[in-house]
């Protein structure tokens, strides 16, 4: 099975259950929560829209039948996951004022910033209400891991919009953010795969660790495809964060090595001027390759699935199981680098 | 015990608890939850300020004793309420734009529109990490009902919101808006502290029934504070609700019982010109007053405390606290009448 297939099949079981889920909300909030997730356009008339990846669910599945956890459990805790990363999805977009998200309007774009709110707010209520339906005494353990990993979610995104205000930004603090930002749900989802299934301490651990990683990976290359993506493939247009002088890993790790480039880089980045030309943008993001912080973030990347794998070398997992994850993590670095 | 004592004693019980909850926010968070929550200045200076009546954590744990529940999974479900409501009333003070709340500075209106999301969002994820930790067997089911609560409760404000832009809201719609934005939490208060408790579900329902109808007395009372209130005992100024031509209670009750009064009011409701003068809004709480709303929102906020009571009639209590949850229900309705 190729990672695009364990992936896609991870949309196909969570779909029907999401939808369930999000059905139980009122009409209003119903209609924008399904059209953020592409089941329908702004006026309610059913879609075919990219509703994601699917990541954190997927793994989260993948996890909890390695270990043999209860399909019905696994699938109420891959749903709370996806609900949580939409739910941060639908606040982020506000706060960061993105008009575009999966190449469509976001929600605040088109239904206003109380909307967004309430439908952010809705769905990581509901992701409470489904691990809490699920009846199973791991269920507590799972809501703890959820929250813990909110808290992460929140304090990253603390953090992302301070940095926006500061041009001293080191790669620890860096590394921390993108640690919380999408290293903790990624985490919790592997983690949520271990507890729903009732695997020991240490088993929990080492998936815990294992999402982490991955999460750390999985955010280097979104923060490569941010300057060089392809936009027909992740819906941003190439350039977009050196358009906003995101203070992305590639682009830390530049200004924070000594170098011609990378010092050109940093009072680039100073500049408050907006609306920076394609020939500007192509600058920037020449600077950052040569400074080096291009080559870092592949090699970085491939090193935290190196990681990641190393994590579960201890625990035993039949080769196809271990095959499949192994899969997924590379899934995760190799979608469009 | 006066019911003052009764809910000061709540305050006086829950908020150390509170406190270590909040303490585990990342520093940017948790200085931003506490000056809402009232312990200290917006530079992290320990002040004394109001946090609020305590009402909903009073009640969870009145409920709780007067059924014999384990005092610290009680505690615990007091925190996870009380922190909901500040989750959703840090959102809705954003939302409705409202500069003032409890005589300081709100949320967004100090940090802006990004923390107060993010603060909000902390909050609501934190109830549910404080409830998970209980080891409670009956910790999902509280999550469940705290979870449904929340969904009712962003109902209510969805509706809120909706209410701004049309002028043809009928008492249905009103109630059923209060319902949700304020009967929800408390009736969710009431049956927490009974689900904690290991009770029964006729006995669980009983005492969401009086939550949920203590809930819609507490909205009446608010309602005319908001219109003829004092400002130094709710830290709201008098005729605010009308300032912003808001649709409470009395005031659709007023307009849509067929009285000249009335009909001078729906024609005032539905004037957009800004910033009515204080003789205009002296007028309109006549209006109100005349139309006969005032009279009907008094007389419907005790007819509700009543049937909350005997919606405790079959449930088996002793004296004393049955007594103090007497107490608590008319100190909704004579807090400030």
């Amino acid at each position: 099975m190729t990672a695009t297939a364990v992936v896609g099949r991870s949309r196909e079981l969570v779909d029907p259950a999401l939808r369930a889920a999000v059905s139980r909300l009122d009409a209003d909030t119903r209609l924008v929560a399904s059209y953020h997730l592409g089941w329908n356009d702004a006026e309610g008339h059913p879609v075919d829209a990219s509703g994601g990846k699917a990541v954190r669910p997927g793994l989260l599945m993948l996890v909890g039948e390695a270990l043999g956890g209860s399909p019905q459990d696994l699938l109420a805790g891959a749903v709370a996951v996806e609900l949580v990363h939409n739910f941060s999805l639908i606040h982020d977009d506000l706060m960061d004022r993105d008009t575009e998200r999966r190449h469509r309007a976001t929600v605040w774009s088109v239904w206003g910033d109380a909307t967004a709110v309430l439908v952010g707010d809705a769905l990581l209520s509901l992701a409470h209400e489904v691990l809490a339906e699920t009846g199973s005494e791991y269920a507590a353990a799972a809501a703890r891991s959820l929250s813990v990993a909110t808290r992460e979610l929140i304090r990253g995104q603390v953090l992302d919009v301070a940095f926006e205000r500061r041009d001293d930004v080191t790669m620890a603090e860096c590394l921390d953010m993108a640690a919380g930002k999408t290293g903790s749900l990624l985490s919790a989802s592997a983690e949520l795969g271990a507890l729903l299934s009732g695997a020991p301490v240490g088993v929990t651990a080492a998936f815990a660790q294992f999402g982490a990683q991955v999460g750390i990976a999985f955010q280097l290359v979104d923060d490569l495809l941010g300057i060089w993506g392809w936009p027909d493939r992740t819906g941003k247009p190439v350039f977009s964060d050196l358009r906003s002088r995101k203070k992305t890993l590639p682009v830390v790790w530049a200004t924070t090595h000594a170098s011609p480039a990378g010092r050109e880089l940093a009072t680039w980045l100073a500049d408050t001027a907006p609306d920076p030309t394609e020939a500007d943008l192509r600058h920037a993001a020449d600077l950052v390759d040569r400074a080096g912080g291009r080559r870092w973030a592949c090699d970085e990347a491939l090193a935290r699935v190196d990681r990641a794998r190393r994590a579960l070398a201890g625990v035993g997992l039949d080769p196809e199981h271990r095959d499949e994850l192994d899969r997924l993590a590379s899934f995760v670095v190799e979608r469009d680098l």
